[in-house]
């Protein structure tokens, strides 16, 4: 058995690596929503002065990237890696990112799970002696999103109540060997689920078996209970697949009541913001974890999360040949303390 | 400094991780090249009894994984991870790859650098105690990446001279704790290098200056001396990036003479296959590792090698909208003894 393996699939970081530095971007329409006080910077130009939606998503991330680093003592030159991803095709985004910043490049595609993909590779990298500092970082827009995955912005296509919003942003968290916390304790990665559902304006329904499966074996592997977490939050189910979690973890015989949400659930206001089931895309997760859960950790409103991103893994081309949507949620336990 | 650092990037593994199993699929094409002895199985139907080229392509990646435990001792359930990716948008031929094999899997985009970034992700990975057995593997078809990123097939659009044929098949690696070798003993991570290069049909000069960054800090890192290696390749950078890696190297002070091929420039023959400047792909480097190399050193021909894949980060878009081409390679040391 792996050394640092507890359980079927959970490891238990020797010496937790700790996050040292986070930053948080978000576009004007997050930036009015519930959690608007906790981000770093709001846009006001969602092209951010470039003249593309993919470049302008690719320099929201580098600037998250330069600008978490800033909130170190370190500089550029003291990262090991960078280890990031997101939904565009080739994951443009984060490759034209990652040439500005010219370090060492690991690149992923986890689609809305790419944050704690990121963090849990980072996690086990430092623990296990192959870096002392990494740049973890993921983005998504509105704009890019919509035109590659629905239908062109210009269509003003008509949204299903059960679709959900892809928030326009970018989250950066610089993990590192040195540092005060919070700190990653556990990682637990996620395997593909896939309940068959070809409904690509459902994907809160299609994502929650993967969440579930990921917390029942993380809550199995540890032995750890729901109560022992001051929030466990997914990301991004939005409102359907919360819900789902909800009432399926509990026939499961886990009661998740009052300590679980989702971030696609949180990151806007259902009633006034037009948004159908809530928030998704990679950035929606990475600013609610580099925004909101860090800073509240930072203040001692929360001592233990479960942070459990999730992703979709299908392509338009895909679905159009008729395959379901196939999903994986990677689950990381930050910690104020390092046990 | 990380502990298991050398130099500026280079990671030396203290417990060197052994290959265990290696399997190969190539198509009719690469079936009748140079290599064709090397490779484990040979396909007649580039559809594998499936409805289109995607879900072939997936299937082909599944059947190399599972066919790579099959040589092993392991079974399935041994496996700790599955890392993997390929060159389709949202990376779905190893998504619903790892779908059927239901196992933690790490999803990464890093094109044709694959095959290296994931034995590298996954040597750290074991060698820092949180994995006994991974699976590695990368995927390309050439009728998934033509009609992706250059003409649907059915235009029979002419290729220029300096294109490379995108290679059908999959290669996969069992990477584990215990075995006899060849060992990964060191690894060398590549940053993004982007000489500005917009012609897509010229990825062997866009991605030659990266293939050379690694090298250089490879060397510089290691102390090594290119006759140090029985062979260095690249992979894929087809005839003429090759050329330049061999002319540029020698500049900067390394004779790669006789020491040195890519993974492009072998697998087919440019005088009777009319594939231009060489293959490319994902698979490329994936089935030359998996085929030709591992063989080659079971049998003793090469004691030591530094398998390098190189990748071009563009998307069709982002290269519409005007921009060039960033590439990457990761560089893997393969050694028949642990030092």
């Amino acid at each position: 058995m792996a050394l640092n393996k507890i359980g079927k699939r959970t490891m238990k970081l020797k010496n937790p690596p700790s996050i040292l530095g986070t930053y948080s971007i978000v576009g004007s329409k997050e930036g009015k929503g519930p959690l608007k006080e906790y981000f770093d910077e709001i846009l006001e130009d969602d092209l951010v002065g470039t003249d593309s939606w993919e470049k302008a998503e690719s320099k929201i991330q580098e600037d998250a990237m330069r600008r978490a680093i800033d909130k170190t003592k370190l500089r550029l030159r003291d990262m090991d890696y960078l280890i990031s991803g997101d939904l565009l095709n080739q994951i443009v985004a984060s490759g034209y990112a990652a040439r500005q910043l010219a370090i060492p490049f690991f690149g992923l595609y986890g689609a809305c799970s790419t944050m704690s993909e990121s963090l849990a590779l980072a996690a086990m990298l430092i623990d296990g002696g192959f870096a002392e500092n990494v740049i973890c970082a993921t983005s998504s827009h509105f704009s890019t999103a919509e035109r590659q995955f629905r239908f062109p912005l210009e269509y003003a296509a008509q949204r299903e109540f059960s679709s959900q919003w892809t928030v326009t942003g970018s989250g950066s968290t610089i993990l590192s060997s040195t540092g005060t916390g919070p700190y990653i304790t556990y990682v637990t990665p996620g395997k593909i689920v896939d309940p068959g559902i070809k409904d690509v304006a459902n994907m809160g329904a299609a994502m929650a078996p993967a969440a579930m499966d990921t917390l029942i074996n993380h809550f199995q592997d540890t032995g750890f209970k729901p109560n022992d977490y001051d929030l466990i939050i997914t990301g991004d189910l939005g409102l359907i697949g919360k819900s789902i979690v909800l009432d399926m973890m509990k026939k499961e015989g886990y009661d998740l009541t009052g300590v679980y949400t989702d971030c696609g659930a949180e990151i806007f206001d259902p009633k006034s913001q037009d948004t159908h089931a809530g928030g998704s895309g990679c950035a929606c997760s990475a600013v609610v974890l580099n925004g909101y859960i860090i800073k509240e950790m930072k203040k001692g409103v929360f001592k233990r999360v479960l942070f459990l991103a999730t992703g979709a893994l299908h392509s338009k081309l895909i679905t159009q040949q008729g395959e379901s949507i196939p999903s994986i949620g990677h689950a990381i336990t930050i910690d104020i303390n390092k046990e």
